[in-house]
């Protein structure tokens, strides 16, 4: 076999471009919302959609049901011969669930009703999912579907791994990981969900944040009542709630959470010159979102901030009167979505009771606290070499003429984490999404370059990994 | 004349009962909800009833437009005779306006539809507007008309002053007050819109908290960003806004708010040795709601609290993800409704001007703030003393065997400091409500003999008004 393999597969990428776009669009019109339960129709459809079109190019695929929504397995045994059979058998994680589409009047087009929309750097795929993660799963299978109907294979073997609950914490796949080991085995894992350094430069991700997310219900009085006739009596839970919340930070931005810092480390000088050599233009980032100062910790880079520091933010909040003018009313209860993002060497478990410990603290008395814990995963850091991260770097700097930059990632992919404790595998963080494209915010949107992009950067690797050039 | 006079007053009341709460349940039945457009012509028709009503004894009386409902603006020009004329000349302001009746569906009987249901405690009237305020405008009524029935004449000039605007903060009061001083000058008011000190003990109050309310907007970022790419870099506006308003109050309660108390007076060693004789039983109001502890500042009574020091409570709060389960969002802004309850001597301009600096002061560089302020009204001490308030007390006193509480009132009605400040009376709190009517709630009601009790008294007051007995 020859490289020309590989370009055979590339020029049928080429050529399918339009097929390509209204098979991603099929999959965009299902509204996959994991988090609400109306969707769970939904889900079940966008998970058959996706067997079906793996199937389609010699996957062996299934729907294997959980407590919540469904797993997509796939198995592509591979070519035949023992030469065949040595290559690395590779385990493809995505997700075909997606956000919330709120607030539904900020968007430009229907969520659900994906557009290809013309922009001054080039289309682009306007659609809740277009980037995370519907787009990036949609980029492999052309890849695959490529491979396949070009050469009659796929190069490797490869087993397919797409959950449906990724936006709400998986919280039964460590579950699956754990009961299917054997038939999950392989040799390394690809996952594409994370971005690209700048439109034009490749990245491999190497350190992702982890997280833990909680809800606090505050609650007072078993009504609300009147503000005049209680007001200086009655324990006002709104009052409360700010209260324990307003004491988050420091005045240096550092989180008071007891024990939160235990196990962080320094950032290793070498990886920091590395991020200060990346010329980062944090202020911009902030101008291009209607930010004209930066928060967060003082006295720590712009990247050690967004890549290698633990946060706290409030994602929600809400009690009493919300609507129009005045109501005078102490409301009996008060809420607020709370999440930390983690890095390597914190404990998930130690920051969850830490943050208990700290609200319960400052519970007033008269008031009742419930936290519930929706999700905690540790922060992850990949190793930056070796045979399989050495592939996709080559993959990358073949397709757009430099090599990747090894960043780190603000965000959470606590698969990565399972799949190296419950399966021993080390994951390929290769992704394609851009820092604007409004992920998880109203007009998310995937350039129709990056797609394309991705999808010929897979088809490279699938090629490289398989001994084609 | 001689105080047989009154006493054929109160036989007439006595015989006139039916005809007393059937013309009561006409009034009831007219849903005049000032909040609501649909219902303005329902706020004319109650207008209208009670013109006409207080025309058949003896009134002149006209309906007088607003920019919004109207007033109702009566004289009854009193007995002849130069005698008559130096009796006090009484303002009586009342409003026939009520809330909405929301939730509908914890009403046990519709709203409006006025019932007289029995209870093991007495019967009691039950409606929307039952005690607040049109049963205590009709109890007026009735003593009104038992003294023309009964004697020719009521004994002293009175003016009518009826709004309907009051359960919306009277937008158009002011205006018309000022506008008509000559018309409506007048020696003292009498306004019957409080209660009791329980059911059977009269009070007159004498202190009246005042209110300003606010809503804070803050804006971050342009739009909504994923906490994993942003958090640690982008500001956060509910982290923002929870670290101003957790600061509100210092760890004793006291109000951070600067120059808060400035104005506000220990309250008299006679008045606060009065309030402890009252026995008043904190824990067991709170427990009522559900609350094993009481909040507010610490070293002071709970009817000092409630009555004769200055609040702050936040009423709503909302930003960001508030549905179910979890969004890794940093929301674009976020919002709270505040309102401070204030005591006489303090400046409700200053007190929003402190406001407006607490929270500029500690808003976050890159954030924006927008403060509306919807309401702004002084606290009110009425005099405890002189001639008016001596025979309203001597009333009360003669009516149910003991004499009146003087109590304060934890809530608002900005129309008497307005009476004050633009027209230059002093007023008479004299009501007749119960802690239990459920004002503003589903199933407000007004115990039957608080409407009897109420009718009685303010025909005695007339009389002592008028120098009978």
């Amino acid at each position: 076999m020859s490289s020309n393999q590989v370009e055979a597969v590339l020029a049928n990428l080429e050529t399918t471009q339009d097929e390509a776009r209204a098979r991603l669009f099929d999959l965009l019109r299902i509204p996959s919302i994991s988090a609400q339960p109306a969707h769970a129709e939904d889900c079940a459809q966008a998970a058959r959609w996706l067997a079906h079109e793996f199937a389609a190019i010699g996957f062996t695929t299934e729907i294997r049901e959980t407590a919540g929504h469904p797993i997509v397995l796939g198995h592509y045994a591979g070519p035949e011969g023992a030469d065949a059979q040595a290559r690395p058998h590779v385990l493809f994680y995505g997700h075909y669930d997606v956000q919330p589409a709120d607030p539904l009047d900020l968007w430009e087009s229907p969520p659900f009703e994906p557009q290809l929309v013309d922009h001054a750097e080039g289309p682009r795929i306007v659609a809740r999912g277009a980037v995370d993660d519907k787009g990036q799963v949609v980029a492999f299978l052309c890849a695959c579907r490529a491979w396949y109907l070009s050469t009659g294979a796929l190069p490797v073997r490869i087993t397919l791994l797409l959950e449906g609950e990724e936006e709400i914490g998986s919280p039964n796949l460590d579950g699956f990981l754990a009961a299917n080991r054997s038939e999950l085995a392989a040799d390394v894992a690809l996952i594409s969900d994370t971005g690209m350094w700048d439109r034009t430069t490749p990245a491999i991700t190497s350190q992702l944040r982890g997280m833990v997310y909680v809800q606090i219900d505050l609650f007072g009085p078993s009504r609300d009542l009147h503000s005049g006739m209680y007001g200086g009596s009655a324990l006002n839970p709104i009052n409360a709630l700010t209260r324990i919340l307003g004491d988050l930070h420091d005045d240096q931005g550092r989180v008071r959470i007891p024990g939160f810092y235990d196990g962080v480390a320094e950032l290793p000088a070498a990886l920091a010159a590395q991020w200060n050599a990346l010329g980062f233009d944090e202020r911009a980032m902030l101008r291009a979102v209607g930010l004209s100062a930066p928060s967060g910790e003082v006295g720590r880079s712009a990247l050690e901030r967004l890549w290698a520091r633990p946060t706290a933010d409030l994602n929600g909040i809400w009690g009493g009167y919300t609507g129009a003018g005045s109501k005078t009313v102490i409301p009996s209860e008060a809420h607020a979505k709370l999440s930390c993002r983690l890095v390597p060497g914190q404990d998930p478990a130690a920051v969850l009771a830490g943050l208990r410990q700290f609200v319960t603290e400052r519970t007033p008395p008269g008031a009742r606290v419930v936290i519930q814990d929706f999700n905690a995963s540790p922060g992850v850091a990949v190793p930056v070499e070796g045979p399989f991260i050495a592939a996709a770097a080559a993959a990358l700097t073949e397709e757009y003429g430099k090599p990747p930059v090894m960043m780190g990632c603000g965000g959470s992919i606590p698969v990565v984490g399972s799949l190296k404790s419950l399966l021993g595998l080390d994951t390929i963080l290769m992704g394609f999404g851009l820092e604007d494209d409004q992920v998880h915010s109203p007009n998310e949107k995937f350039d129709w370059a990056c797609f394309e992009g991705g999808a010929r950067s897979h088809a490279r690797l699938l090629g490289k990994l398989g001994g084609f050039g």
